[in-house]
């Protein structure tokens, strides 16, 4: 298909949208945009959707249920599954059509207890978790020297053998990027520390937080769970100050204690749910959050806000009074947070959801997740091959209202749950968050309702309604991006 | 002793003490003062305290040791023992003179294990704290119905018997002031609001954290300790919005397990050291802040810092080349934080200290302690009778650069440690400080060296070495304030 075709074909089902579409907001009637009349048509009701988030939805709510009502929804937890079958309930009374619970086998993980302490020089207990998925120490805990690696570079550096009997810890902090790439750039000490700690002969291994502020947060997050990994704990960003200076002053000994327990036959589930396409519903457009949280906070950012920013937008689709062309299916993962024992991937939930579907993964057009907290989206991005074109150029139209800006590199990942889709070469967008302060709370205890700015959340909800809408009513194929320009002479 | 008098005398000494002195510091050399001309002399070497202090002094340093050395300082405890062990010894190679430990039988009290739960209607653990002194639950815990108010005057009205066997909560908030007068408003809740539950027939009392943040904090604090009170605990200010709403959704039970022990036989102490006055000794000036701390974070801001504020401005005056007329005396009070068995008072380092020294108690010609955080000084108050007149006018003079004003309203408090001696009647000074955050961080985890700011900390070092030379080099005697001025005619 052509680009070209996109225009007339959206524009002309989004007049009949428009013209059987609900009184004009408000907003709308105390001004009357000028803008209007230059805007392509086919985009006044992605217009009218923004501009109707703007004015408030059910976002904020939804976030404000799902962590009052479930508090921490730990992969494969009784609350999680309580708060999906809450879900299910909650969106068909709003009004979504085929919505089902899809379970699915899971290695859960739980936590009993955890405490660090500094032995010596300066004894004095740390702000510390165990690490989601570690092995549990023996019961009396596990004392020993411990060896202070500023970076995980430095401690994969270390002689095989070097560090037997020892505690390794690592003093490597992470950056503040808008992006969260701090956060990828060290997370690998998080998922790999415990494993090469064990290979230099280490008895546990202690990390400073993955966490961008000052505050004494400890932050959980899993690692790998394997034979090859020792007992594995985050320290919050003071206490990993504190360490440094209290190794500078003589020989460190730290007692750490951890218990877990793996309880038999875990599951956890996805909740599906569906604006049903009029015309191509077989093409599906796939969105959604994680339902799952760590167990310290109550998961508001991460990811209650996902899920609700989403629901929030689809909701506003299947408000109107016509359905989109294609299908815009809803997906409230289940057990995004938690790996699994090796060599079993994590992401469970999206495996699920793609593993049930391999007959039909050619038909999903597109695929994004929201789960980067609540800040504002800044930028967007979409497949390879749509960085130019009228699409582009209606959607900014409409987006740039919001502050939000063009990436020009093309989306490759559009959020952990559709990464196995992503592998499965359906095409991916991604709305992209200020995450600024997001690692501030990722993970901790502080993730509850307060991190939460309604304002910000329905700019999202805005975004996203007008975003989908496009997408879903057009036949533009992210499938089979145009071929691209001939190259200049 | 006429005010008259003051300025000549304090002229005096000053001007010897100015041509002692050491050589001008760097930043006079660049720049020749005009100012110097137009301010009286006595007022050179107070000047040239604040402006060495602002140039860096010892007080950081000393609150990342004493944080970093003995992290958490509980009265009675181990750790606090050894920090005032080691206050003594740094303060003698400091240079201060009559360096000694006093020590006092305490009745100390040591946190073990703590939870509190929503049972229903939507279970979750919370964030929580068992107040400082509070007695164990029983060893499985207390579940039970739970009665929200709002306030706690809501609780206090409520008929004796009708909280049979229930748990009381009080989710008042606490307002953010400057001064912490929100603190103080809101701080008979903690004190108090164990008594009247149980004067109600409670079993548990739980009450929102006395803090002025959002994040997620559980604050410690002292509470009642007698026969008449029930176990309690306080909970995070979001974790009380959560019992709100869950309260909202149906009848709430909670579950709450507090242990804590009572060793036999408890002590703590309290370090002396004093700038030794070189004309009138025996009349002495009591400044300092306290060592103890609780046992949540490492107490940096209560107060790591008013003992580092403190020590740093007594020390500028004792590199002086001459001692001051009177006796400055620095205390580093033990066990300020934790109540005593009722009928005793609290406060035990401040008593001891006072009962130490009956016999020359009016020999002590003002008291004050800083004890608020690390935030700058605004403000200046004096003992009545000195709020006009030559020694304010020259005080100000070298405070005001500072971003300090004069509050006229007389100083009726010191500080809580130097409560016993204004209740002795000795006169008490404040240099009011900006506790604007203080409440967000005050007996939390988070009370930790990254709280503490070197620049503002130092700002607090040169206001009181100003001020301290000024009073120190003096006669002005604020024990016998000057005759209010004749009623105009």
């Amino acid at each position: 298909m052509s680009i070209l075709r996109i225009a007339s074909a959206v524009g002309l089902s989004l007049a009949v949208a428009f013209s059987l579409s609900a009184e004009p907001s408000a907003a709308q009637a105390r001004k009357k945009r000028p803008a209007a009349v230059r805007t392509l048509p086919y985009a006044g009701t992605a217009e009218q959707l923004r501009d109707r988030a703007l004015q408030g939805t059910i976002a904020y709510a939804l976030v404000e249920d799902i962590t009052t009502r479930f508090g921490p929804r730990m992969a494969g937890s009784e609350s999680e599954r309580r708060a999906a079958e809450w879900g299910a309930a909650k969106l068909k009374a709003l009004g979504f059509d085929n919505v089902a619970i899809e379970d699915f086998p899971l290695t859960s993980w739980v936590r009993v207890s955890e405490k660090v302490e500094i032995v010596s020089p300066y004894p004095q207990p740390l702000v510390a978790t165990l690490l989601g998925g570690s092995p549990s120490t023996p019961r009396e805990g596990i004392e020993a020297e411990a060896v202070v690696f500023e970076t995980f570079q430095a401690l994969r550096d270390a002689p095989d053998g070097s560090l037997a009997g020892k505690i390794a810890v690592v003093l490597q902090p992470t950056a503040r990027l808008q992006d969260g790439g701090g956060y990828g750039y060290a997370s690998a000490i998080r998922s790999s520390g415990p494993q090469v700690a064990r290979s230099k002969g280490a008895a546990a291994f202690v990390m400073r937080s993955l966490g961008t502020s000052d505050h004494r947060w400890a932050h959980a997050g899993a690692t790998r769970r394997a034979d090859d990994v020792v007992p594995s704990f985050a320290v919050s960003p003071p206490d990993a100050e504190q360490i440094r200076r209290a190794a500078r002053a003589g020989t460190l000994r730290l007692r750490v204690n951890g218990q877990a327990i793996v309880p038999p036959e875990g599951r956890s589930q996805n909740v599906v749910a569906e604006v049903r396409g009029r015309e191509r519903p077989e093409e599906v457009i796939v969105i959604g959050g994680h339902l799952d949280s760590w167990d310290l906070g109550t998961g508001a950012i991460d990811d209650a806000s996902g899920v609700a920013i989403t629901t929030a937008a689809a909701k506003l689709i299947a408000d109107l009074p016509v359905r989109p062309r294609r299908t815009i299916r809803l997906v409230w993962w289940g057990a995004e947070e938690l790996s699994q024992p090796q060599p079993r991937p994590g992401l469970s939930g999206g495996r699920d959801y793609a593993a049930r579907r391999q007959a039909s993964l050619l038909q999903h057009v597109i695929a994004s997740e929201s789960d980067f907290g609540a800040g504002p989206v800044y930028s967007l991005s979409l497949p390879a091959g749509f960085q130019t074109g009228p699409f582009v150029t209606t959607v900014m139209r409409v987006l740039a209202p919001l502050k939000i800006t063009f990436t020009t590199t093309p989306a490759t990942s559009g959020g952990p749950d559709v990464t196995p889709l992503a592998e499965a070469k359906v095409p991916v967008f991604r709305l992209h968050q200020d995450g600024s302060d997001y690692f501030d709370y990722h993970h901790t205890a502080d993730d509850v309702l307060e991190r939460v700015d309604a304002k910000k959340l329905d700019q999202n909800v805005a975004a996203w309604a007008a975003l989908l809408w496009l997408i879903a009513d057009s036949d533009v194929d992210f499938r089979n991006p145009p071929p691209p320009p001939a190259p200049a002479a």
